[in-house]
């Protein structure tokens, strides 16, 4: 029907005759010329109806309003100077309408604007109820592309520079519960039985490296049924990578490459290589994050040494307790942060709580290496201690150093909590800037307070570092996370590919045998006939885009999301079903709503 | 780790070293020579280690077995005279190993052999248990390959030629159903309500053309849940398009552009184009079938007419109730099809009751224009009458005629079987024949007998033919199916964009305003806003590919596949889960087993 999208037009053109078919973005009417703004994907160019040279299209022209469907056949001219549009791509040329024939029209009052002008905010629930027409808008439509454009780069990079096979696995599978829930499907073959939508592809992508598959990728749909804070979905889209015979040092190289292929194919932006690496051990000690965003300093200095003898006992009785004590030295923040807000009531003090300080303790740095601090840190501060405590942190007059003394995973998290909002605050974080870089040696597993068992920190497939073999359970992992920008896009590791090391990591995680068997027999088996050494990655895709999109939230670069209440407000999922369906399911709700 | 692929090693290497990584495919030992087979997913290429020219790695190589996993450094040689092996790509050479390094060894007996030389078949829920090894098998690695080049040519075309977007929609939706049962899944977060797996993205690629995105694919994941009769699958893949603007003509022509391109690309063959098109009413005449093979003749010819009057009352009967008699003429069927096949007990006889008939009458041409038939036809029928049977069937000496009289249906379904079982028999069939075409002008609707009302042929949202918006009941669509040698392998349709003929449409099949407005309320509601013109298509991806791939089942070019009890047996899923985890979604089976 069209013989051009209207984003296209250029001066190339004049001349030409072009049949566009679009929605119009905005019409107005001009002392008896109207002008419209025809808007498809590609962007917005302006018709031209006037009475004396179109006479043919004007009273069409007349009968349009936003967003009608029309199809429209007119000349494209140079626009008069004085009308020229340098802020949009067309902007230079017009189209003067011969035809204009309305596709289809607008019945109702729309619940928001579409118009690309548009700038108002418009509330989140209105936007997802309506999503074709939130769709239509720029914004979305941008992200919706750019998601396109992102997914794009990475199937032509793996299959054309790297070899990769994209292999389907299934969505119905078997339950294996590790971490968050599982969405079931009652199988209606095997009563009583269910089926679980799966967390993501693991056993499956190790499984094609089993069958010699060699460089498996996926852009996988995955689902977990939790409770949704921050912000998740509950299903998402995951790039999934899984390859033999490759070192941890050879995979991260090639994922540097593929990181580097999107951000220069999507946002023609050069990234230097290779990308940093910080241990875990290194990212916490001085970042108390284990993705930490390092585009600006605010590096954290552990001060334990100095204070495991201190009079002030908050400090030492801290450390007497296996806990540490660290500093936050904050350049200039004496004059940023009063001493209100560092106190209870505060707003750095309820951030320090909320990562579960009891409170929080500040020097402050005067002239000639004066310090400014309650009596009680004053009072047991040696001179050559407070020397020591300057050099370390390397203050100068008018800084501020906030302290936190707890267990260190207290500290940790009180004080990058601190540490971000401060360089939000003190616009330490250049925007344009793009930091990526890989922590490496994670711990194997993490100790679960709740269930009193160790439990793996990435998951249970993630193979030991050789020289850890001894003790499992302080051993750090071949496991390895990417970070852009204080985001972990993505976390892979090496695998167990040796059943009597999976059998030991099973029984450390608290897996009897048996267990181990009925849940990943399966897995145990296929150890015992030729499994490659393999290793993979997964990144979060929804995010990734998210953030190459400039978005603060993954709703806005996904077609058809739910909301944080895990429901879609377009066709009102989940609803409920007939009880025939659920008769021949046979299974039932036990939910009683006036219980 | 590695230099190179197995199979890609050729003449051009000769002098290299190369290292591998790879499976032990076959090992044998001659006279104190060992040869290896050594296996990856590219293919074989021959390892030679002797104690002489490489004495460092005969101790590793004595210790090898089939399936090892190794990783090997050699040498590439010119292969001697004698043992070239022109039927291997990689024949012409072998590598002398310097170095072996085994990386794991088989612990078990193999379940089956899976070196490339062996053909033995195997039984498939042996296959399927020990699906990673399967997947090891030369033709099914090619299987998964060829899997991955189709989506990848399709992704290619659609992308790079004609400006398509990928867009991922939902897999947790709303049940809509319609036709098929749909996969349940319980909300956790909203008890008693549920969510469906789509059945296919209908209604979201509709909402994407209303949201402008012009030209949207998906290689998306559809679920149903059917009696898994023939050749389906729980989960399936479909390629999924829509597209605004754009004609039938030009939809049709988009998709035979596509398809070409999936033949040259995945099997270098040219496709000639236009490919033909029937209409359901021409390719139901002439071939009793809407999915017709056209690879062969064997043309059903309608003799209603002649026998209307016809004092066989068997033929003049099913005429008077209503039903046609329609003819298969067989060339040379007198030779090859005994009287005995024909009649009761006979495997015709059987093919034919299968579709619902009650019997065969058959005619046999002898020489002279003489006929051999049952007294009862052959008594009344008049010269003329067989003079017109003779010539219009186009029959000669030797041919066989078999008559099919009944109502409509069943008599296409019979000789659709015949002509279809006949040719088989006759080898009428090219296997090296592609026979592509359209069959389009669908009806709207058929009777469904068992919930006496109308039902959509295709689904609801198909566009009714212009011509015919009088009589909905009767109605052709603009709906069209692309058959590939008999099989259809896609289907679409022009979709409804107007909310009034959406809702003729739904009363039709008998969905009340009521019904309608609850189901798909969000659809009609967003015809108002500013709907285009659109239509798609969507192919079975896993039918194609097994056409391609030569196979007879789906299940060999899916990765992990279910069986024909919906159930897999690698990971024996569906299976029981933690009563924990149904508390929390507030679900219980009602399956009693002892009842």
């Amino acid at each position: 029907m069209r013989t051009h999208y209207c984003g296209e037009l250029r001066t190339a053109h004049i001349g030409e005759t072009v049949t566009l078919c679009a929605w119009v973005d905005r019409r107005r009417d001009h002392g008896g010329v109207i002008f419209l703004d025809l808007r498809d994907r590609s962007g917005v160019v302006q018709i031209v109806s006037d009475p004396q040279r179109t006479p043919t299209s004007y009273e069409p022209a007349e009968a349009l309003r936003n967003e009608y469907v029309v199809k429209i056949t007119g000349r494209v001219t140079k626009r008069p100077e004085e009308s020229l549009n340098p802020r949009l791509p067309t902007g230079e040329i017009e189209i003067y309408a011969d035809k204009i024939e309305q596709l289809n029209a607008v019945r109702k009052q729309l619940p928001f604007q579409v118009a690309t002008a548009e700038t108002e905010p418009v509330r989140e629930e209105l936007r997802l109820k309506y999503r074709y027409l939130d769709l239509r808008r720029d914004r979305m439509s941008r992200n919706i592309q750019m998601r396109h454009q992102v997914i794009k780069a990475i199937r032509r990079y793996l299959e054309d520079e790297q070899n990769f096979i994209e292999v389907e696995t299934p969505i119905l599978t078997r339950s294996t519960p590790e971490g968050a829930r599982d969405y079931l499907v009652p199988s209606r073959v095997h009563p009583g039985e269910w089926f679980a939508l799966p967390q993501s592809p693991q056993l499956f992508k190790q499984l094609l490296m089993v069958s010699g598959l060699d460089r498996y990728y996926q852009i996988a749909r995955c689902f977990r049924d939790e409770d949704l804070r921050a912000d998740r979905q509950p299903e998402f889209t995951q790039l999934d990578m899984e390859m033999s015979f490759m070192s941890q040092a050879e995979i991260i190289k090639l994922n540097e490459d593929l990181v580097s292929y999107i951000f220069k194919t999507v946002k023609g932006i050069d990234l230097p290589r290779p990308f940093p690496q910080l241990t875990y051990a290194e990212a916490m000690e001085r970042y108390g994050s284990d993705k930490p965003d390092t585009r600006y300093g605010l590096e954290l200095v552990n001060v334990s040494d100095l204070f495991k003898e201190s009079g002030f006992k908050v400090f030492s009785g801290a450390i007497a307790s296996g806990g540490i004590v660290k500093v936050l030295p904050i350049p200039g923040g004496n004059d940023a942060i009063s001493n209100v807000r560092i106190k209870p009531g505060g707003d750095l003090f309820k951030e320090a709580s909320e990562a579960g300080a009891r409170g929080l303790a500040y020097i402050r740095v005067r002239e000639d290496g004066e310090i400014d601090t309650i009596g009680a840190i004053k009072d047991n501060l040696s001179e050559s201690q407070k020397q020591e405590l300057l050099s370390r942190t390397g203050v100068k007059t008018g800084d501020l150093l906030l302290f936190a003394a707890d267990k260190a995973d207290i500290v940790n998290k009180t004080l990058d909590r601190l540490r971000q909002a401060i360089a939000n605050e003190l616009n330490l974080i250049d925007p344009d800037k793009i930091n990526l870089l890989w922590v490496t040696d994670f711990p194997m597993f993490e100790w679960n307070a709740g269930e009193k068992r160790l439990e793996a920190l990435h998951h249970p497939f993630t193979a030991p570092h050789p020289d850890d073999l001894h003790d499992l359970k302080t051993a750090r992992a071949q496991a390895y996370d990417i970070i852009f920008n204080g985001f972990e896009i993505g976390g892979g590791s090496l695998r167990i590919y040796q059943r009597e090391i999976q059998e030991q990591v099973f029984a450390t995680i608290g897996l009897s045998p048996e267990e181990a068997q009925s849940k990943f027999g399966f897995l145990l088996e296929a150890f015992e006939y030729g499994t490659p050494p393999h290793g993979g990655i997964a990144y979060g895709l929804d995010r990734l885009v998210m953030l190459l999109a400039g978005e603060e939230s993954i709703r806005d670069v996904i077609a058809f999301p739910k909301t944080q209440q895990a429901s879609c407000l377009l066709t009102e999922a989940p609803s409920k079903v007939d009880d025939k369906q659920l008769k021949e399911l046979q299974v039932t709700s036990t939910y009683n709503p006036k219980a």
